[in-house]
């Protein structure tokens, strides 16, 4: 037998995870329409001068690298080939490389197709990304985002939706305890401020972004390493943990950034985004200013977001912010502001698991086997399969000849929630037998009873969707 | 500005087609789901070892290969290097490749699950594919199969169902003019027995499943070229003539198939698939018997099947067959008889563009827009807003600022039916003013009025599925 095997990194989704996986993107799709967002698919491939560039040098490593088609090597540089340069050959081979996110394809799409979208423009994708990245537990090398952004508007009603569509993607996936973690960049930059480090805020960024995962101790030696004054870190961590509600924090810090114009404006704009969610008629329930959240070294320039699913050994499974320059990475013209999240499908699949939260019956559409005791019964069974599909409800027929045991357990195996069992006396009263494969009840029901009995049982799965 | 472009034959699919082609997507996969079939998906990549060798040299030429990550050249061979012979050097520095399309997966997820998988199992994958090919117009270099397949059963019930899921997803696509093709491998060898071109079946079935497209003399010519005896010719093509239903047709076939064991093996198969459409209660409308169809040298071993919408100028949409050793190809022990069939998305949508068969509304799934005519207002808007999503209406708020003849223009280039229009009187009133953007009636309900009116219109939709 020839060996076969995945490659590295990558999965098949059976019919039981795909289901699972379906409950979630369709809740989250669900959220997305909800609030007015479109659908946007692009191509796995992009010409890797699109890609190239746009997620640092390490994120060029981990593109995955499509070797061109046909005689590859005939424009091939011979000093390259010689000197077996990798590197440096990879640009005279290869012109073309899978998609590393979701972001940079939208930016794209949003830039050749300028004329004709109509902004401010809504769009949701969700689609598979690959990463070179060393396989580990819960890290992949082909994964979903689940990306939802607005390009072309400033307004901050952006942002208050998209607390709201967070808040309402986890009300659909029965997820109750989790944490909003809101943060803005111009804030941030009024800290830098504050400790004088104007100039610096890079290093500050990425240091204290660590600081739920390494400690204060080990930020305050990062933090000396890259230069910043001993004298500037007791104000900084003051402020950092400073503890109280989301009003207490804007107001301390009102204080504290007197004479950072970008503080005030940060400030002034969290300051809207939570009045707005109150026009909406929502709280800030969930929702926490964490003044540590810094997201990288990323393209944000306004609000920043971060979602934690509480006591759950899961990193974050939603992100993102708000973004004033992402298209001019193609065209330095091209400054629309825009604002988007993601959400973290295998993230959010695990933690579904982890929290045994997946509703009941995700396993299967297929709601009834009909099951037959005779080959004189089976043309009956065909019958009455045909007749349940006609009611949309999802039915298979058992085709083979097989002991009516073996039937049974081949529904029990594929968790079919009905059984339907087809025999002489069926045929001859048209009465059927049914069994519900989860109680063990039997019973005899007509087909109408059957079929009421089934589009009952359909219409309370996922009910707490 | 820097260039940008899609790679060639690449496509984004912006949100008026991503909601055309969700609803060819939707409505298959509920016909699929309707008849017991559950979904899987399977990795972009696969190993070029599982790949290749599988479609023919011509199709391992149009295998996407993925560059191995780091540097590829270390262990690349020196001569192949120095010779500059790309297509010795591949596999030295490639090791995966995209995949051609979902047979191949599917038949390893099968192999390498084949101790946890129930038997007899059904799955359906849609999913992308890739193919080097050369573009031209309705020919990409990304496109997506949408596949259903049983295996681990020969009953022919699976024959039968698969006429009837082809049925069902026209009357669901709104296409009532096509034909269902039908064939049997078994029949086609009964034709290479009778003009005693045993052995020969494959030049003889590629050669005549042209008929269609090159005529009748060219065929004659080919098969001549390729060493057909020209006296065995007039019984082949009296019988690929003949004319009839399909009973008249198999009654004359098996007139004329009495020596051939095969023959009469593939009459018997379609006899019985027609008996049990009828015990389905469908018919054989739709259906034709055509002794030309043969599907190329592909693996099918029992009934064949293609799908042509009439009067359209567009290729066959769907096709399949029965096939006995799908899974051999990875492991020779495995003979799990199996039958598939698959739907061309693509060419799908075509036909329906060309029909003009869309059903109104599938353009957006946002059915209202909230306008504000001053800032007073936009709270109340906001509100309005937040209602209608909890009633599930897709519903988008207008964000900034701007007159309100421009926020009724980005409805109208939108296509979203129904605006909102909130001022100082309707804050007062508590009535909402809203237009129909299809009729341009405009009238003054309470909020309850407006939702039920949306929901009713809702319900409308897709009313034709």
């Amino acid at each position: 037998m020839e060996k076969i095997a995945l490659p590295k990194g990558t999965r098949d989704f059976g019919p039981e995870q795909m289901a699972k996986r379906q409950f979630i993107i369709d809740s989250i799709k669900k959220v997305f329409q909800k609030y007015g967002f479109q659908p946007l698919e692009t191509p796995a491939m992009e010409n890797l001068s699109t890609l190239t560039g746009k997620y640092g040098e390490e994120g060029d490593q981990l593109l995955f690298k499509i070797l061109n088609s046909g005689d590859f090597l005939k424009d091939a540089s011979q000093p390259n080939l010689e000197a077996r340069n990798s590197k440096l050959l990879t640009p005279d081979i290869s012109e073309k490389g899978l998609r590393y996110d979701l972001t940079v394809p939208f930016a794209r799409y949003v830039v050749m197709n300028r004329h004709e979208i109509v902004f401010p423009f809504r769009r949701y994708q969700i689609q598979p990304v690959w990463r070179a990245d060393r396989p580990q537990k819960g890290r992949y090398r082909e994964f979903y985002q689940c990306d939802a952004d607005v390009v072309g508007t400033d307004s901050l009603v952006c942002e208050a939706e998209i607390i709201l569509m967070i808040k309402d993607s986890f009300k659909s996936l029965g997820i109750n305890d989790y944490t909003i973690k809101i943060n803005h960049r111009d804030i941030l930059s009024g800290l830098a401020e504050m400790i004088g480090a104007t100039g610096n805020e890079s290093s500050l960024f990425v240091a204290i972004d660590k600081l739920d995962k390494i400690g204060e101790e080990k930020v305050k030696e990062e933090l000396k390493a890259r230069g910043f004054n001993e004298s500037s870190l007791p104000v900084l961590f003051e402020t950092l943990n400073f503890q109280g509600n989301i009003q207490q924090k804007v107001e301390w810090l009102s204080k504290k950034m007197t004479s950072s114009e970008k503080g005030k404006k940060g400030l002034n704009d969290l300051t809207t985004v939570f009045s707005l969610l109150q026009t909406f008629g929502s709280t800030d329930e969930h929702v926490e200013l964490d003044l540590a959240l810094a997201r990288g070294l990323s393209y944000y320039t306004g609000c920043i977001f971060e979602v934690k699913i509480n006591h759950v050994a899961i990193g974050s499974v939603s992100g993102g912010g708000r973004y004033d320059n992402l298209t001019a990475v193609f065209d330095a013209k091209e400054k629309s502001s825009g604002v988007g999240f993601s959400f973290g499908i295998d993230r959010l699949y695990d933690a579904l698991e982890e929290l045994n939260a997946f509703p009941k019956n995700t396993t299967t559409s297929t709601t009834v086997l009909i099951t037959h005791l005779d080959e004189g019964s089976f043309p009956f069974a065909l019958k009455i399969g045909q007749a349940f599909r006609e009611k949309e409800i999802c039915c298979e027929i058992y085709p083979d000849r097989l002991k009516i045991k073996k039937q049974m357990e081949y529904a029990d195996r594929k968790k079919i929630p009905f059984v339907v069992v087809v025999g002489p006396e069926e045929v001859q009263s048209g009465l059927l037998t049914v069994k519900n494969m989860e109680t063990g009840n039997q019973s005899k029901l007509s087909l109408d009873e059957v079929v009421a009995m089934i589009l009952d049982f359909n219409s309370k799965i996922f009910k707490h969707k």
